[in-house]
């Protein structure tokens, strides 16, 4: 399992391997049935529902496309299709011969599924029920967890629980901690208790002790279900005679050094250990009003460009780990970037026009917790307005360029001519919140409240590069003479650092301010999961990770850290 | 450096190597000034006042006297005694020879004495001014950053600076990332280009970017530091006439099997990788007043107890770090314990209560951020009460026997024929606050309101296991007939898992709810420093960490995780 294929994360229903879709009226029932032989990399089976990255794959994209094809859906069931059996989480021999970056990477990717879950739920009036109508362990109880409510079935052998670190010296990777904790407020000592369990706990006590919120008895489980879900349903907001749009297949080309879609486009330069991305705004106006824009359906630019930026990142993420460094450009015109999403805030109550723009947030929290440096570079021509200046706020470090390239004075083409210039507008003050509650913009000016004010009151104002370094919106404003160089020294320089300490800088550095339960999940969770997974006592060939099923106990250097 | 000598963290002012401390009215000076030749371990020299843990228990001990010996002293000034260098750091070649945990451990303590610094400036009218009279790296910024006001020699050669990462391939490991970007709001654009440039900033940019307070040209250093030495002086509530008490030395037997105090005893049981520990009420009843609790100086009992728990965490955490479970027993009259406490919080407004509050807070705090698994027994003749029941609110699982033993019934003596009990008091309700800013209490019940006032009405009152179990106080309730073997089959259990899974899983349960500055030190920071220093890029042979200073390059894996 060195050598990984390359990972593709678009699919589409009909050609799921793992899980089905219904939908019956407001109530969606999606079914967790994996299929042994389909996992994403040979060697291992995915018994018991147990799931890898592919099995992955293909619920986030039933997640997206319920919030977006189907608008009617205000329930999301999701259960098992195996008898006895709800999901036993991610598969362990998956996990023992895995590198620690795939596990690590793998971890992440499924945080952000249950972060969506839970996105849907607050965002989309699209409220998750976990009908654990089998044991759920491990990453299969921390699925539960992710859905608003837990029906667990009552039958004297199912149960919830938590074994990685009894069974294999691990944490539970996909926020279970954070979860019992912060969301179920499940008492410390007994999540304790509970976290040492490998049987874990059913019926009553699982009740009593928070960790699901019903336990059903089988005779009554269907019916119960159903009720359940009807009143979650009843709860909704979601409109009933909305039409939905369809997630057409997103159009990419890619080979070893370019991943062009229609709007963005990645140059991959393996040589300097970086990736170089342009994202293309708008080509034309925005249509006149969101129901136009809602017929545009995924072509609608602000929907396009979104799900082409998050393929890039997974893929890039997942494939192309030795690529440290990933520097952003956008192309285009800041003013139809500014009116796109205009039209998004203008119709914010808009089923269609909400889902976009908490797509575009999710989206931008995928680049926040990406272990790779970011940096912008804002040249003439560019477009760094609004939903795509946060790009720029998104990066660890900004290059505006102060006045204009001598080669291409006012004279050459009329984009390149004049100065470059960076635009804040509504999207920048609200909507894109950051994983900690913030902006990203708040977050920037974390402890200067002047700051952000002075910045903020210059919204919709094309801010050319001395402003914008005075008002402390990007990092540096060389001017054509250092340019080049400064950029090149910049991502040089990055090169040569080790990527851990960068991966470790950039995840603090990113989020100053208050911490949420999902930056908890990715700052203290995953950090510690990461530290664990990296130690022999889990992976060493002696380690609980390798010695699971084995029938060898784990043997572990027992000193404390 | 394998077999680390036993460490040793008491120690007193005439005994120092590495500081002086110089007391002028309401201003201490405490200069740096490190022997090179006086580490704590061979194999290292100390250059460039370099520190390692012999230095810092130093300068924890002085932080501590100034707090209880000195009640006039209202400013302390942290400078150098060496000529253009305030403080290099942790020292390099000490980090590079240490195994993973010695490391952990190393930074843990020198991160708490850190907060203990902000801790006195916060609640005790001794505030920190860092005077750095020469370059601060790495740590040395970092001890700075502790500090309340920076001020930074002007001189065109000095700077303030974080090269770990540049020259290192590891974090700043005290907080540095956190207190620029949480404490001085730091610009994170500005932060991550300051953290990668090893040579630091310095002069008015690090005024500019808020790195530091001030830039003070050479010519006025002395008077401007005494200056705002005289500022921040004037600005306490210390009293002007208080006496101080003497720190006397720690009374302490130490053998391989058994660490011994005055009220605090520890039997090692290497055969079960536990340690029994013993925390005795007070012998007498609280003295009449708190002049006169002054008067009994460092035998008040509360300070006393808290003395010898403070040295005890310390000593176990670093000399036996193969012992992973601490099982806490208590023994006295809840009665007197309650009296003391509330002798203290009767004068929550003396100088000196106030000193033995925060003290306690701050001991406490120790345990929380232990990487051991906690456990609290629970029996008949035992004083769980307030001060002391933090104990069992501290712990992972906390075991009281409901009823008697049965072979010591009503007819055997007269404290263990009563049925055990705890007692919630005003102490447990406020002033002993975890580093999440909630007290342990709080966190218990983080998320359920009605649980915690539910508990909290019951306040002052003597309850019983199955009381304490109904309340959620305790986790377990057995009777005598499972009494022994519950608590066998727990610690034994506890022995047999990963080690280091079990840090992570109470790193993050004991932490529910919000964070603050502190806690993302201990939980998002160091788990990532802590997987930093366990990978190859940093302390393999070929990572920066070892080849720092040999003249040859890091080889780094350029995988990103």
């Amino acid at each position: 399992m060195t050598d990984q294929p390359r990972v593709e994360f678009r699919t589409a229903p009909e050609r799921y391997r793992h899980w089905r879709l219904a939908i019956d009226g407001p109530v969606a029932t999606l079914t967790m049935d994996v299929d042994e032989q389909g996992g994403i990399v040979p060697g291992y089976e995915l018994k018991l529902n147990s799931y890898d990255l592919g099995v992955d794959i293909e619920l986030y994209d039933a997640v997206q496309r319920l919030r977006f094809e189907h608008p009617e859906v205000r329930t999301v069931v999701l259960t098992s299709g195996k008898p006895k059996i709800f999901c036993a989480g991610a598969n362990i021999r998956m996990l023992a011969a895995s590198p620690h970056g795939w596990k690590v990477n793998f971890c992440k990717f499924t945080n952000e599924t249950r972060n969506g879950i839970e996105d849907a739920t607050a965002h989309s009036g699209q409220t998750y029920l976990a009908a654990v109508n089998g044991t759920a362990s491990g990453g299969g109880y921390e699925l539960a967890l992710a859905c608003e409510h837990i029906m667990l079935i009552d039958d004297r052998s199912s149960a919830v629980s938590l074994p990685e670190l009894p069974l294999l010296g691990v944490l539970p990777g996909t926020g279970g901690l954070t979860r019992v904790s912060d969301k179920r407020h499940v008492r410390r000592d007994l999540a304790d208790y509970f976290s040492t369990k490998a049987e874990g706990v059913g019926g009553k006590k699982a009740v009593q002790w928070r960790l699901v919120d019903e336990a059903v008895p089988r005779p009554r489980w269907d019916e119960t279900v159903a009720e359940r879900a009807a009143e979650l349903a009843a709860r909704s907001s979601r409109p009933q005679d909305a039409e939905g749009i369809v997630l057409t297949e997103l159009r990419k080309t890619r080979d070893d050094g370019t991943i062009t879609y229609h709007h963005v486009e990645a140059r991959l330069d393996r040589d300097a250990s970086k990736v170089e991305i342009t994202v293309k705004g708008p080509p034309t106006d925005p249509p006149a009003g969101i129901d136009q824009a809602r017929e545009q359906g995924a072509a609608f630019w602000p929907l396009a460009v979104t799900r082409e930026l998050d393929d890039l990142v997974l893929d890039l993420r997942t494939n192309e780990t030795e690529l440290g460094t990933w520097v952003f450009r956008t192309q285009g015109d800041p003013a139809r970037v500014l009116a796109y999403d205009e039209l998004l805030l203008n119709n914010k109550e808009n089923w269609f026009a909400n889902e976009v723009l908490h797509y575009l947030k999710r989206a931008l929290r995928r680049l926040d917790v990406t272990s790779r440096s970011l940096i912008a570079v804002i040249e003439p021509g560019s477009c760094f307005a609004g939903s795509l200046l946060e790009l720029a706020l998104a990066a660890d470090r900004s290059f505006q360029l102060a006045g204009v390239f001598e080669d291409q004075g006012p004279a050459a083409d009329s984009n390149s001519g004049e100065p470059a210039t960076i635009t804040l507008g509504d999207m920048n003050l609200g909507p894109l919140t950051m994983s900690n509650g913030l902006t990203r913009l708040q977050t920037r000016f974390w402890g200067d409240e002047s700051g952000y004010e002075t910045a903020a009151k210059r919204k919709n104002e094309a801010l050319e590069a001395e402003d914008a370094a005075d008002l402390g919106l990007i990092t540096f404003a060389p001017d054509d003479i250092d340019w080049d160089e400064e950029i090149r020294i910049a991502t040089e320089e990055r090169a040569s650092f080790s990527p851990d300490a960068l991966t470790g800088l950039e995840a603090n550095y990113r989020f100053a301010g208050p911490e949420t339960m999902e930056t908890k999940i990715f700052g203290r969770l995953s950090a510690w999961q990461n530290w664990i997974f990296n130690r022999p006592n889990a992976s060493g060939p002696d380690g609980a990770l390798r010695r699971f099923g084995t029938g060898q106990r784990a043997v572990f250097d027992r000193k404390r850290v």
